[in-house]
């Protein structure tokens, strides 16, 4: 696979303009961090640009849809503020094999749920407390090199129950200091389009700035990326002939 | 379980109406015979009523949700007819735990597409071909007493690709004269509801007069009827507090 | 269902005759105790009889399985001395239909390594710290009544990563005061059988006495008792002739 | 991944040697034949030796293991002359990481029960049909430039039920001229190993021979390979210390 991979990532970019503190954690927005972090660990394997809400279209216009293999998604103020059409196009996108990562309070946002279908609810407390990532799969490729756990020492906390759908793949599971567990590390397939849920993130802490996190989401952008043959268009509903084999 | 299973039976009822050989297999509507079919085979087990499109509100108020354990669903040349708002509504009734079992063409149908976020797209051809329908989990409820395999003389085709997630549950795999393959019985968890997919029924066949076939909607509804503690409400994100368990 | 479900509640026996400190929990052994709650919360819908490692054939004769619907399984320190030819009569027993329990140090045993096929390993500690058992399919029938979390004051620790297939479902993860997380409850359908595993049981604490972990032990008793039309044979690998629908 | 994937392609080689009619069809034994296409289709992204059952130790000594990434499997007269100690072997390997392809009549083979722990059982009848093997996962990297269906002149029906655990990713089932269906191409995931099954293959047809399924048989071997960080060993059961994150 010479190509490198083409990701977007994407950023709602309110709390880090609204919000001193968020500022101070990331000047630039925390998509400026995570673009950065990709292009740190995954060199020239992957080619990375970032869009934002309050671009044109937010920034996915058919022709960057178009060229994008990975799209990462984070938002969680603004959720309501997305277009439905913008959604619509990102759901056609990921349905004809763009691959999705939806990070942290993206549980909520319409793309989501939009491909799950459920209410993607959860319980919560934000409460800056210790968080461990544990690795349920070890053998899977989005779980390689990662420690067991993943140590956050602080985040806001995400429990279950979780209103998803029952992941095609379980890949971590994240204790808090409060007793709560959490699916955190979650694989979804839908239509050629592979989908990854990964819990840690919250604005208030540096948490993309951890070496631990930025490899989990190196990793998932590797293994969400279509392989060349992946069809990229959403497929129809076609007649077939009565003798088609004959 | 001594209460009776609430059953609602919605049909389209367009082609019944509007199509004379469709008329002359069903006259009161294939929702009619459905609602026969599963009192006669589960008698006090269910409590049985319909509902059509052209009924206000698609005969699916809240009333009515609220008193439906079970959703049956028949559509085809009218899925966009279909409201967006009693689409909301039965989603957040299935996410409730209201079972519904989606028939033949209502593959497409938009409360189908919406709880799987997948296009749902297929192959068919209508060519009065025999269906096989092969039972690939024997010890699923829904295959209980049903014959290995249930031959249906002449029907549509449905065939691979089937564009869902990968089943929760797959029960039934049928093969066509012409050589498709299809996954058209699978069951789906989502929320607190319970889905279950059949393919047999087109309009042009008298599918839902074959016992075989009464007798795999008729465990489904069993199967996806919620247990008396299902929670029926879709769940919120509730804020929890730091010492819940204190 | 008229039917009572039969049980049998096998246990091991080792620790509660060679430690005081266990038998002091457990007078008359764990099997008893289990037993005896089932009893108590399923009253007539069940008919339960114990067995255990001692008795002849450990008391799982021809006639005992071919009279049992469900079995449950506890062992810890005694699995190599339960007999190969046991072993392979209750894998047959599973696979055609018989419902399994596997309790806790169970995930060791030879019958729940034969039916999955890995090693079944996991972190342990045995320390006396508080467990919850979250839920995480409220849905599910083993998770009827149950609360979120239940808690137990103190238990050995169980942690990942927990070498078993993805389960086909997955009810309970628990979290430990030292901050692990276990995939404690997990449903798997082997055969005609259903299994489900649940690690709460530890000898040195009195977990079965616990109203909450009895009734999830009571849930599952009724999720796992196969159908009255659930084939009771392993299956065999038929010739099909030619034209056997002709 | 620059290093080539070992790739150990073992051959029970008796139907060969002893039938004339195979001999014809497969002159150096089937394993030379899929060695031999795995090499054309993949060239220096692996590096392919054989192993058969009359070598010592069926030619899967320790140290050939422990050079082996992906290890193919056929087998169909002599299952029962696999040493139990080999199998042994084989199945800690494959928990350690080793990627196993069951091929056709390796479904009765000892490693593939002990690894899905059920009777793997199903329908057959050999009488040279047609069978059209339909991709029902598109995005699959095993389904990668594979026709739609892939036809296979004559072969050997197998059929439905097969009695495995639900696969963990379903990538084809075929249809045959009498009717029947399979899940015949199946992946499942086991401790760190990744097993492929994939029914065409009967020893009287030349299967191996047709492009199409050496090219199933070629991603699939990609697919099974353990990536660089996969833990190459049956995983322990390790005390862990009560403060261990300390």
């Amino acid at each position: 696979m010479s190509e490198p991979i083409r990701v977007t990532v994407w950023g709602e970019n309110v709390h880090e303009r609204e919000e001193e503190h968020v500022r101070a954690l990331y000047p630039d927005g925390m998509h400026a961090a995570i673009a950065s972090s990709l292009t740190v660990l995954l060199g020239d394997r992957v080619s990375v640009r970032t869009a934002t809400l309050d671009e044109p279209q937010h920034g996915l216009t058919d022709a960057v849809l178009a060229q994008t293999d990975v799209l990462t998604w984070w938002g969680h103020t603004a959720h309501d503020r997305v277009d439905d059409g913008i959604v619509d196009r990102v759901h056609a996108a990921v349905l004809g094999g763009v691959g999705l990562l939806a990070l942290h309070s993206a549980h909520y946002s319409k793309i989501f749920q939009r491909l799950l279908g459920t209410s993607c609810s959860l319980r919560w407390r934000n409460d800056g407390e210790r968080e461990l990532v544990w690795t349920v799969d070890p053998a899977h490729p989005i779980a390689a090199g990662v420690p067991h756990p993943i140590v956050i020492d602080a985040h806001e906390m995400y429990g279950e129950h979780f209103d998803i759908p029952a992941p095609d793949e379980l890949v971590f599971v994240s204790s808090f200091a409060g007793g709560e567990v959490f699916r955190g590390g979650c694989c979804f397939r839908r239509g050629a389009g592979r989908i990854f849920y990964f819990s840690p993130g919250d604005q208030d802490y540096p948490i993309y700035h951890q070496p631990d996190v930025q490899r989990v989401i190196a990793n998932a952008v590797e293994w969400a990326a279509p392989g060349p043959e992946v069809p990229r268009a959403v497929p129809d509903s076609p007649m077939a002939p009565r003798d088609w084999f004959a």
